[in-house]
């Protein structure tokens, strides 16, 4: 494995009066030797510093660089594929993350999802339409009124009833009192309809508590769980994808912003949400939706949904999940831009509808059913 | 607790047609209830959402916004203070954290650090220079390989022998025989020299593995350890400052870029790398000092070093670790303007000196203890 390479594409920006070929150079050797090459000898420059394989020049005076790192370099860890893939980089300006040879990596790194969009439609009995998904909250409820909430939601037919992410063990709505309510004002909607609805609740934590939060929620029957990648540590979302009898896992895009606001550095959205993410083992990836209370464009959000799908990743295709000011309005039109293999997300436009969030539930859940799926 | 608050600055850029008010109202809701008022009721409203506390307007059009929350809205758990930091702010352009009140956080939330820069000058036996710091490389060598360099840093004087971030556990030095071998040589040195060297082995690792390797380290002896907080979970620097008869701890800051690179976006530099990480616990901050091979402007550097030795903050002050490119020649010149409570990080210079590494570690040692200190 040692000599085995796997590449990695960054785009690159120049500033002020730097070249291109010195600043592929010093990635080369700042994600790995950290040395100039005067001082290595003749087996280590040759078996150990990054190589590029590939140079393209964009229209818009940036370059795709593709650089080779062996695959002995990262090991079987996450964290070091993550130092390896944006370590120290990271302090440099003009250096985006693009794309990862997947299927150059070790099968034992990155899990990948267990369920993927067939899995989870599987479980949920639902093939034909896209999924709805909502938040719990405000912040600061009970766990009873987030109960009462969730039985509203599912008796009016969401699919997905999701904690909102700032839910976590807060006082007024401790997590386990909050699972048990929860779940069972669900599984009380569900007996009564005849519907699937699930209760994902979020359980990022510190440590291992987010394990126990994980088997706490097994043991209460829920669909899936949700947790957000970047507050928890890099190995969490594979190990919780790897578990046995494993449920499906949502994430949520909370914390991860500054690595993909900047165009010219960090990740590429796409790879980030519908990538790595889905590398790392999400079956259904949030992201914060084009014309929401969020800035991402229209192209973007559409490379993050293919992305998300892509069959050419050696990983199960995933749900794009878009949400952050979907409107109920809105639906039918983003139905036609991003197709059936989605869940949308929606919160707020929920909770203002004049007749109720069961109202505006049963609605969602109409235009979902009668919708024209043109894929 | 629950109706206490604490505050956060945020400096704030403003794009298009945003208005300032708009924005910090769209912060508030969004760190706290994420739902329009209209929605929400007046208990909610008073107790849970974030309020404006105070607003400054800057030359440059910014803003400094301070905003309270309730501490009730965080509870005890780090991932979760973070996602009331910056976690869906995070992905809105122009907002950047400048500050924290740490003195009215709950004193059981972030631990500080256990020995700052008295502990560590305690423990080193060192009271009146500042210390020198290498890291082993180049990533490629052996065990073995490396301990022979860690000898000759040692016997030469380097006072922090740390692994390069880059060494977790590859085939080429596993972490465990690395930790042998180092140990083992380090120690020999300190016996001829009757130094105190120490070895710093880094141990940033997937899950509870880095707590293994964290006592592992310690049942070799080592002085101190290293782990990229960015690179762990967001609990477990503080979890390891909190551990009995734990071990100093030194923090470098691999894939933390994206957060700092914005001016307008992220964290202040000087708020990450000095108020942040020794809140949850860091001893020794390393930071890419300016004039290296990054970007950072000397007067960020200036603030980095002030921020972390800051004794109006509730922590013991720590010491600001400048590396990333630093000459050996150039160390009178930083001294200067960092002062004696410093660790000077020297990497490829001491590896480029003409008379081997040895060498360079003797002259790096009399520079320091040499220098005239006027802090």
């Amino acid at each position: 494995m040692a000599n085995e390479r796997f590449t990695i594409t960054y785009r690159i920006s120049l500033y002020h009066d730097e070249d291109i070929n010195s600043k592929i150079e010093s990635i080369c050797r700042e994600q790995s030797v950290e040395l100039p090459r005067s001082v290595l000898n003749p087996y280590i420059e040759q078996t150990i510093v990054g190589s590029l394989t590939r140079l393209d020049r964009n229209p818009d005076a940036s370059y795709f660089a593709q650089i080779a790192y062996p695959l002995g370099n990262v090991g079987l860890e996450i964290a070091q594929f993550l130092n390896i893939l944006f370590g120290n980089i990271s302090l440099i300006p003009g250096i985006q993350v693009k794309a990862v040879d997947w299927s150059a990596l070790p099968s034992g790194l990155l899990p990948g999802p267990r369920f993927g969009i067939d899995g989870v439609r599987k479980l949920m009995g639902v093939e034909h339409r896209a999924l709805s998904s909502t938040a719990l909250k405000p912040m600061g409820s009970t766990a009873s009124e987030l109960a009462a909430m969730a039985y509203e939601f599912a008796a009016g037919g969401i699919d997905l009833i999701k904690d909102d992410h700032g839910l976590t063990n807060q006082v007024y709505a401790p997590f386990e009192q909050r699972l048990e309510a929860v779940s069972a004002s669900v599984n009380k909607a569900n007996a009564q309809t005849g519907n699937t609805s699930w209760y994902i609740p979020h359980i990022t934590a510190d440590g291992d508590e987010l394990f126990r939060r994980y088997e706490l929620a097994r043991e209460y029957g829920v669909g899936a769980v949700m947790i957000c990648p970047q507050l928890c540590s890099p190995g969490a979302l594979s190990e919780l994808a790897s578990r046995e009898n494993g449920l499906p896992i949502m994430v949520h895009p909370s914390f991860s912003g500054t690595f993909v606001l900047d165009n010219r550095h960090g990740f590429d959205k796409a790879f980030l949400y519908g990538g790595l993410w889905r590398a790392m083992g999400a079956d259904m990836t949030i992201f914060p939706n084009h014309a929401g209370r969020f800035s991402f464009t229209l192209k973007e959000c559409l490379d993050i949904v293919h992305t998300a799908r892509d069959t050419s990743l050696p990983y199960k295709p995933i749900f794009p999940t878009p949400g952050g000011g979907l409107q109920r309005k809105s639906i039918p039109y983003w139905i036609e831009k991003y197709g059936r293999d989605s869940i949308f997300l929606i919160g707020g436009s929920l909770y203002q509808h004049p007749e109720g969030i069961r109202a505006a539930a049963i609605e969602i859940r109409s235009l979902l059913e009668e919708a024209v799926y043109e894929d």
